[in-house]
């Protein structure tokens, strides 16, 4: 079974990456683009019988530093 | 506008960084992860008139490499 994880910087938490890549979006061209957050996206193919609570502690456990990243979880 | 880029290997290209999480995962317990692949998530702040193929030529010529990752874009 394929799982999708998204792991994200919390709102106000400093994002150098993702200011790196709208400076070079500019550089391009692409004047229009306010802002980009960057994150994680992660796929995993798990046992059918993985529950949702058991990829919530992945995620709280290895995947997301819940510190400064909230992380969501789709197709379980 | 809000807009997501989903960027993620090819299959067949190897994946160290997804390699490391499943092992790290199997240690903790989850011996139900048979396969982990990372890739990237982007949300892009743009402008209202942006298109769609603007935001595929940021990732042609930006956000992803297309030699070896594919790219998927949604909410535009």
């Amino acid at each position: 079974m394929k799982v999708e994880v998204f792991v994200t910087l919390k709102p106000g938490v400093l994002d150098p990456q993702g200011r790196a890549i709208t400076q070079a979006l500019h550089g391009l061209g692409f004047a229009g683009v306010e802002d980009v957050r960057a994150g994680r996206y992660l796929t995993l193919d798990v046992a059918d019988n993985t529950t949702e609570a058991q990829v919530r502690d992945m995620c709280q456990q290895l995947l997301a530093n819940t510190v400064i990243e909230n992380f969501r979880i789709s197709g379980i």
